[in-house]
């Protein structure tokens, strides 16, 4: 059985990761690396704004002037995540970043890369990828395949724990 | 049985639709009819900013000065739906539908439509109205029976797939 | 068998409450209220911004000037929570309490005073306050251990329903 596949037994944990916002993508990472390093089988559905993290930093995404437009509102890749609240122009993400590094809690980036390491199966959702404009290969590496609602859904249904978030 | 209940064997899913935003109504209407077009007998909970889109468009409703300048300001109906970010005056929310019609992406109140022609049961929030002052002849058509935390609880308690949008 | 502790056969629900906004205050204490008058098993993980209102009102939290101005933009106890939108420098935060008070529903500081009435658990994230700053004797009476994400995940394991609000 190759790592992050599911054993019948395994507790299994879904998160939907709808939000692209600093705040949200730890809880994310920390909720999946930790339950993966307690031996549940968890999968990332991301989709919507939680897709855009998972480009590649510096990709010009976007198949037309307006999801150009969006991509350009909304950077890609993790270190360009804003906070929800209090972002103040970038200066509160900033702010936030240097206080969990004080308190030893790991970037959102790099908990990801745990995640990865750990055998987090990460979906990206096919529809958001054609929605706005980005192709397979500007994605990180290491995602699973593209998947759509139905699949997430029927994993969902098999899980013992559920999340929007 | 009628359409929408749920035989014991049918795998379940309940989603509190809480946000009235336009980049929520999509995974709520996405994921609630790709589930009942595979099989699953779901049920929709709108509560809160959630049940402002179930209001019939141009319907004004509130009960008093507070509650209607609550409802002029967050105007009921799918299509007066806003995104949580980027909205910048309904700019944004414009063209995040343009960008969905492009790449062939209903709109969620056509999504919501296809919902209640599969079965989906659509209940509004008793306590929400009550508070709003929106009456039970201001809704859309189509919609089940007002209904309280505890039923919508019941009914989560039975459900494979509970979420919070 | 002490009060809120699990029965094996009694339903549980475990509620993420991550958001510290007004509007989400009352789902996150209206649900385990109601959830625990119907002797379902009921425990509250409060994290990030879900920390700042189990605060005590008028605590100075923060261990150095970036966590001390974070508690000054954002501040601690139930009272001092904002809605997530139309917030409008507090305008719209009040306006909805006295909303709420014609309509006859409790403000979240009282439901979540009948949540530990009723044995809803409630538990601090330690990660949280480690990060912001905020000691054991800044928080409110009632609350049970700070835990971790690893004691979350496993008692939602066990849970029927599972909310991130």
């Amino acid at each position: 059985m190759t790592e992050g596949s599911a054993g019948s037994d395994e507790e299994k944990m879904t998160i939907i990761a709808f939000s692209g916002d600093l705040d949200k993508l730890w809880p994310v990472t920390i909720l999946a690396s930790t339950a993966a390093a307690n031996g549940m089988d968890v999968t990332v559905f991301a989709t919507f704004w939680g897709l855009f993290p998972l480009v590649k930093d510096g990709e010009k995404i976007g198949h037309d002037s307006m999801t150009k437009m969006m991509s350009g509102m909304n950077a890609p890749g993790f270190t360009k995540a804003k906070l929800s609240k209090m972002n103040m122009g970038g200066a509160g993400s900033s702010m936030m970043r240097k206080v969990a590094a004080k308190s030893n809690l790991l970037p959102p980036e790099d908990l990801f890369e745990m995640c990865l390491d750990m055998g987090v199966n990460v979906w990206p959702c096919q529809m958001t990828m054609d929605l706005l404009g980005i192709r397979a290969d500007q994605m990180r590496p290491g995602l699973g395949q593209p998947a759509g609602a139905a699949t997430a859904l029927a994993r969902m249904a098999k899980s013992e724990i559920n999340l929007f978030i």
